[in-house]
């Protein structure tokens, strides 16, 4: 095994902005032997998530932040390649903290999230399992029933196009809501209510974009699905019905901004909160663990039925891991963004 | 009655930071004869609440603004000095929107906020009724009930020293929690320790107030009862542990700042709203009007028993209710404020 080469990101300093190739260093470095309890994971797909981005910052957050000089923390799929654990078998197929990293040594320091075995045979391509058999599919699907939108109430979801929101709006859908998106350009609108099924989706780079949400959004806003946060989140807020629910799912646009002591522009409008009698959640879908068996078996029920369309953005190559998350965290992508690492 | 003279409040124009005497002209107009189905009430006490700012704005509200050019709005306890109503008898004392006037007609168009006859012989002194056992008692005790504080967990409460945070404390403080607040200066601080048993009281006038506030949260904040927003609930997020519950009553920071568009300053700590998984609710105590004699019950138990204590600043004379609105969002006075108009 010492013969193999791990290509690697080390977070070598804290960002401020986007991450850089300082930041975050592209090294290579022999693939170490394992020992026992070790097995070890070639990765094949590596999750591109905004919160990766949290993780390279000293924010107080649901995990510590990913230490200076450690391999950069990620979700991927990939395969046991030698093992001398009984729980992952060589050949079988995993999802977990890889690591941005071609190969991981998985043992006790990944207890708290530990692997977790696909079934053999694979019912769906790899990329799907940190997708919406994975995390993203398992935050939509939480998010909207904490949010919980009646027939004809209206949802409103922000990165719309993106892994989670575009899941969050068929659900809602589902449910016999008034689904209304908002997006990142024209193709991503008209994706988002022609392939999706949205009842309508606000182009974010529109110069009338608010005017656009107020139009789509006649009837005031009862459950808003959050990803985003900042000026879009403001607006939302002075559209709430009274007694409104925000599922507060992710906040996008803060995660470039935190300086070691604020993040980003936050909340003018806090007031409507109040005023709209709303009720807020902010939740963290590793809180739910237990939840993930029923909600996987019924978000691949839909999925195998047709019934749930999702799209993944394959970026090739490792090495291209860093700008694909600063593109992601930008909105240059369209559904779950995941790097080729191998196949 | 004719020859009776109204000394009343009505709103010219809608202020941007404090109310002036341009924006709340200050005026006496004739007390109009009543007709069938009003009564005259004659206010005793005037409510003076940081709402009553709220109101004078446009600001998107759980009720619509004070149109311009009508009497300003406000909540009052006093007499009906004359009927042609069948609830409310001369002699009654009575708790509504009296209005910033010596003499209020209570007729159809209160029927949204109807008066209510308070009982005779008064169980207790008037401005009670507009306080503790007013709206502002209720409304600590339902933040409270929302916020559900277990033993040992850590209660924190803004306006700590104002009339909803002083009692919001207390009943905290049985619940078993430990309870921290916070008030602008040392001699406050001193009364919300010493008379109102919370366990510590942050000097919001001290340089290293926030310093102060992580001293005395050793183990986080569980409960945020917020009265107040800006910088102190910033801080206070920064704080909050897993799982924790904010009670959102008031940002009274902010009323001042409404300029038609912008609400202030707002939050800048929102993304840990999403990290630490918090459950924020806005609430308006008016929802919950099928409460209020349980709750009414409840307090004046408490009360009786002299289990809770209350404060009442006591300002003399109608023509001061602008000016000690002004000084209350200041936050320069203790416990519920009331204008006293007549005895």
């Amino acid at each position: 095994m010492s013969t193999l080469t791990n290509r690697l990101y080390r977070l070598r300093s804290r960002p401020v902005g986007e991450v850089t190739a300082e930041n975050l260093e592209w090294t290579e470095e022999p693939v170490p032997e394992i020992s026992e309890g070790q097995a070890l994971i070639r990765t094949h797909y590596l999750s591109v998530d905004p919160t990766n981005r949290v993780w390279m910052s000293e924010m107080r957050s649901y995990i510590p932040p990913v230490e200076l000089n450690a391999v950069m923390r990620g979700a991927g799929v990939g395969q046991v390649v030698a093992s001398m654990r009984h729980d992952l078998p060589v050949g079988a197929h995993v999802v977990g903290l890889t690591g941005w990293q071609d190969y991981c040594v998985a043992d006790a320091a990944h207890e708290d999230f530990p692997f977790t075995v696909l079934p053999d045979p694979l019912p769906a391509p790899l990329p799907v399992f940190v997708g919406v058999l994975g995390h993203t599919g398992i935050s939509a699907y939480l998010g909207v029933e904490f949010g919980d939108p009646k027939p004809g109430e209206t949802f409103f979801v922000s990165a719309a196009a993106g892994a989670v929101g575009s899941i969050a709006g068929q659900l809602a859908k589902r449910r016999g809501a008034r689904v209304v998106g908002i997006a990142g350009g024209a193709e991503k609108c008209r994706y988002v209510v022609e392939q999706l099924g949205f009842d309508a989706c606000v182009d974010r780079h529109a110069d009338d974009w608010k005017a656009q949400l107020d139009v789509a959004t006649p009837q005031g806003i009862d459950v808003d699905f959050e990803n985003v946060g900042g000026e879009i989140m403001d607006h939302v807020l002075g559209r709430l019905n009274i007694g409104a629910r925000i599922t507060l799912c992710g906040l996008i646009s803060e995660y470039n901004d935190y300086d070691g002591n604020n993040a980003g522009r936050g909340l003018r409008n806090v007031s409507q909160l109040l005023m709209q009698r709303a009720t807020l959640r902010g939740f963290i879908v590793f809180d739910h663990v237990d939840r993930y068996g029923e909600i996987i078996g019924e978000l691949s029920q839909e999925l195998a039925q047709g019934s749930m369309q999702s799209e993944d953005t394959v970026v090739d190559g490792l090495e291209n891991a860093r700008l694909t998350l600063n593109r992601s965290i930008a909105g240059e992508y369209r559904g779950k963004v995941v790097v080729r690492v191998a196949d």
